[in-house]
């Protein structure tokens, strides 16, 4: 299956540049409204040039076939009015293809919840996220000790694995000790939708969940 | 010491909204173009309208006396043009109170290099930030585990101390071991600039190491 992604801006084109740089590159179908061509001299990059919420569009860059859909914000517009696009284009997506898992980028916290009634699979506040960084470098003084983490996390990688049966009814701490010769770095615990990163000592491991590590 | 903001946006709102729900709320004086008033109702805000990059709108904020300048892009202009912007008002207060540290979001890849040379403490590259997030939910097939992980981080909180002197010599992995009843989680370590996250097993921990765990 290929991938789509829509907007042509910073973001698309550093993801289009890692999946390209990639051991496997995957076909990628680009969708923009302003440009005139293909920006990429990938050949892995289909351009389509259209308005993304109009069904035609969508059509044309076979979305019902995809494996996933990334619907980029358009930042040069006033964030309320950039939000009531990408949830457009959401809404013409899932309604011609609803199974297709679509991950979209909302700037305005108030229009997350439409974007998740409209189906989104995944929401990626890109404004919430940048908050986030600043707060910690505002508060370790411009050190930007979480920004260093996240490059050092780019590369590692996260994993998820299920819990080895023999934890069940174990504590954090006795993973934590059973890790420690481990290459992979134990950091929390994920239980159905909620993760828990550094759990206390004392909780409690049952079946079903996943420990989550850095590798 | 107060602290300056400039520009208005989501993530300047964000930002404000959180160091006001703090315990120790700081003074902030927010700087922006375009609005005519204070857009918030916080008594710690003052306000300043005027353009950031002129030597009188940075006197009137009092930045010399600013313990930390936070410079936010404004999305609403082309990203190589709202680089311009902040460079221009990072030149404006570096000249003006070269001492004052300061944090400067940059959208372009390539003027990462001239934030640093106009004096950026630190360069916050918020489109790469997110173009990682987005990586990582490709990857993960819109789990947004990356994303669910900064979330829980942002109240986790990230400490960093110096490595105890009985651990000088010893390896990565026998930390590990030796923090595994700690409720702080150790992550990774610290040496000078250089962090490793989750480094080999055999790492050996030197003089000088910082420990960097999440509380
Ligand atoms: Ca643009
Ligand atoms: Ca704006």
């Amino acid at each position: 299956g290929h991938m789509v992604i829509v907007g042509w801006n910073e973001r698309s084109r550093e993801i289009i540049s890692k999946l390209n740089d990639s051991g496997s590159p995957i076909e990628i179908v680009l969708i923009d409204e302003t440009l005139e061509e293909n920006p990429t001299e990938s050949r892995c990059v289909h351009f389509i040039q259209g308005k993304p919420h109009v069904d035609a569009t969508i059509l044309k860059g076979n979305v019902q076939k995809a494996e996933l859909v990334l619907i980029t914000s358009d930042h040069s517009h006033e964030e309320l009015l950039a939000d009531m696009n990408s949830i457009l284009t959401l809404l013409t997506i899932k309604g011609l293809c609803p199974e297709v898992k679509c991950i979209v980028e909302i700037l305005t916290p108030e229009q997350v919840v439409n974007a998740k009634r409209a189906g989104a699979d995944q929401v990626l506040q890109s404004n919430k996220l940048t908050s986030i960084f600043m707060l910690s470098s505002i508060h370790s003084r411009g050190t930007g000790l979480l920004w260093n983490i996240m490059g050092r996390l780019q590369e590692n990688r996260l994993t998820s694995e299920p819990a080895a049966s023999h934890f069940e009814g174990r504590t954090f701490a006795e993973a934590k000790a059973a890790w420690a010769d481990k290459e992979k770095l134990l950091i929390g615990i994920k239980r159905g939708k909620e993760l828990e990163v550094n759990p206390p000592l004392s909780f409690k491991i049952e079946a079903g969940d996943e420990f989550i590590a850095i590798k």
